[in-house]
């Protein structure tokens, strides 16, 4: 399953910390930038990040830096910063970053200014990078502590996935290949909006009857807008899409379904966004997908009611009634 | 949405009690037949059911009996009854059943001795009457209070399928058409088994990385066998399939969800079995469809595991084990 090697970790977020924890454990040998807003040199002194990753040790062989040299050397680069951060990060790192160096991206967003996936990003900042994505249902704390997880990684290279799968693969992380960076990484980033209506469902106390027909429908409107950018609908029921749907809408561990949770129970999206260590990419999400639907003529009703939450101080309550109340119809 | 009528619901379980209680509510005129075993005397009496739906009251207006000729005159009967018992019940109603009167099946399972849906069942015993199915994520409880839920009808004739979309459809209850039986159908019985499943990841405390992964690849195992046995594969990424899979596994409220939690914590199937006030139908299910499938060649690792653990001793651990360590491999 893939020999040791030098990886580099860009993030020293929940999930840049957990991968790392997690390919240290395999045997290769880690390194992982921060930035400074990530507190990077009193985690490297503490050897855990209690905002974004408690009650996780951090092990002494992982390198820890807040300057680009601490990615040298590197034959694989981890990409694990919040989306809309992307474009910043790898201009201030530009002159450290290893050239030609494979970027394997395990952001889950679409940058607001540009309707651009991370690899879009990383192509367009970085065209020389040979690009993977790596995306399903794994909340960091879990992964930290060893229980079991399933992801895809996709590259269109198709050594490249095999590689990726070899080098993060062992029993208790499955790794799949896929050939559609599209509808994986698309399947990243739209769940996050999903599961910000799930959360405002749970903040309205609708049931579980009704929060399941919202996942349900939420699935159909991302695969139709992951369809219409070229992906291959099968992989949106797959891990990357349903799988990280339900992660993320049922673990308590979910940021994006905790926002929502507050909003649906009345509180405002600045208050909400005022008090959280971490951010919640589906809210930008939402926004830059919205607006892209709308270009492509896609129907996003679940997006479109979020938006109306969130942005334009619509009533949970009444947006829920809305969608529940549309024509009937046939199903498919 | 559709004129009031005279329905007949069959079975004083949960979902017969629950489903009665939402059609009254929509102004039809509505009785219901209970087996003895339902205690069909003292509910019809005490106006509830301690046992199947506590908490609930059923109005003065239902009709409760335990003779066939509570169904007469009835324009549309709902059969909710367990699977398992849907023969004998047809049996023993046979000469008070109203002849040629479209009957909706809600019972979500598969017949062990002869591999038959509902539907089959009923064709068998009644070949006169027309036939639909009514399925998706909808808890009785929830139900039963009016909380929100969205379900799927389904018919080989497209006018009975409008006719019970209008029969059932409020604003709170909001109903699909489709033409898709078998789908529908086998995605209500299906997902039973997954649910097991899902309950016994609980029970192993394996996490929602894993339950997530766990139940994205049991729907894929679902639709592989829906689609062998010539249902539309979209049909069970839709509310009959992944809709109700997402109820039934997170939901306190799911038996088969309860059953694998505590074969998953240790206990054996028998126990389990004794001290539960209501069917499991997803124990039945799992060996119907086992069998079934080995018949037809259709690979169901999840299933296999799950008939392993509850009938042939297999230890839950060492079953999760194996599904996890599967070879490497691409997605789709």
């Amino acid at each position: 399953m893939g020999e040791p090697e030098r990886i580099g970790v860009v993030g020293l977020g929940g999930w840049g910390i957990a991968l790392a924890v997690h390919l240290h454990r395999k045997g290769h040998t880690v390194s992982v930038w921060g930035h400074p807003t990530a507190g990077v040199d009193a985690v490297a002194k503490a050897r855990a990040s209690d905002r974004f990753l408690p009650g996780v040790q951090i092990p002494a062989g992982i390198a820890i830096g807040g300057t680009g040299s601490v990615l040298a050397g590197a034959g694989l680069l981890v990409l694990a910063v919040p989306t809309q951060h992307i474009r910043g990060v790898l201009l201030s790192l530009a002159s450290d970053w290893p050239a030609g160096v494979p970027v394997v991206s395990v952001a889950k967003g679409i940058e607001l200014e540009t309707g651009l996936a991370p690899t879009g990003i990383v192509r367009a900042a970085r065209g020389d990078a040979p690009l993977a994505v790596l995306s399903g249902p794994s909340h960091a704390e879990e992964v930290a502590r060893g229980l079991p997880a399933s992801l895809v990684t996709a590259s269109s290279d198709a050594a490249l996935a095999k590689r990726v799968q070899g080098a993060f693969m062992d029993e208790r992380f499955r790794v799949y290949t896929s050939a559609d960076v599209t509808g994986v990484e698309l399947g990243g980033a739209l769940k996050n909006v999903i599961a910000i209506a799930a959360g405002i469902c749970d903040g309205l106390k609708l049931g579980d009857n009704a929060k399941a027909a919202l996942l349900t429908r939420g699935l159909v409107e991302m695969t139709r807008y992951a369809a219409a950018a070229g992906a291959d609908p099968r992989t949106l029921y797959g891990l990357a899409g349903l799988g990280d749907i339900l992660t993320t809408s049922y673990s308590p561990h979910g940021r994006n379904l905790a926002v929502g949770r507050r909003i649906g129970a009345g509180e405002r999206l600045d208050a909400v966004l005022r008090g959280m260590a971490q951010v919640a990419e589906g809210v930008w999400t939402a926004k830059a997908v919205r607006d892209a639907a709308r270009s492509r003529s896609v129907d996003m009703p679940i997006t479109d009611a979020v938006c109306a939450i969130l942005f334009d101080g619509k009533a949970p309550a009444a947006a829920v009634r809305e969608l529940m109340t549309r024509a009937a119809r046939d199903e498919i």
